[in-house]
């Protein structure tokens, strides 16, 4: 199991994802998609991507619009794992 | 445009959604799986039946649960499109 992250190890694994921000004990990230089916489809390359990694987001999704929030629960908060993944994430929306 | 569902219209509808909750100006249904793999499974087939009925829900996942929320914005609350969408998912969950 991933170690969670220091308050250091955070700050330095941010600098790397500018498009999340800290939220309690997570990163979160908002999307934005022409309509449905592109919301869903980048959906369903993070479910491949996440699952490959044995790490899932929790995310919601309201038509056009996603809102992905990352953290690990086992350890109670933000691991390499995540910030591996929102990489993985930021790569597949096409603006790492 | 559907027309908004009057109280006895839903009264009627709700009973043949034993599954699904009122709330607020929407209905509800919380599913749970094996795991993430399932519940994504059943994500995609509920996409793409709301893709061909046109009419989309509001959903969260985290692992292997999956909240349905089904809505119509553009009437301002329960149409016969929500209840219709909510028995297609309720037969793609295979227990309608």
């Amino acid at each position: 199991m991933a170690d969670k992250a220091s308050d250091s190890e955070i700050r330095e694994a941010m600098k790397a994802l500018p498009h999340w921000e800290l939220e309690g004990d997570g990163i979160v990230r908002a999307f934005e998609f022409n309509d449905f089916s592109a919301a869903f489809g980048f959906m369903t390359r993070v479910a491949l991507e996440a699952e490959r990694m044995n790490h899932h987001p929790e995310w919601t999704n309201v038509y056009n619009k996603v809102l992905i929030r990352l953290s690990t629960h086992d350890a109670g908060g933000l691991t390499q794992r995540d910030f591996k993944l929102a990489a993985g994430i930021d790569a597949i929306a096409g603006n790492a």
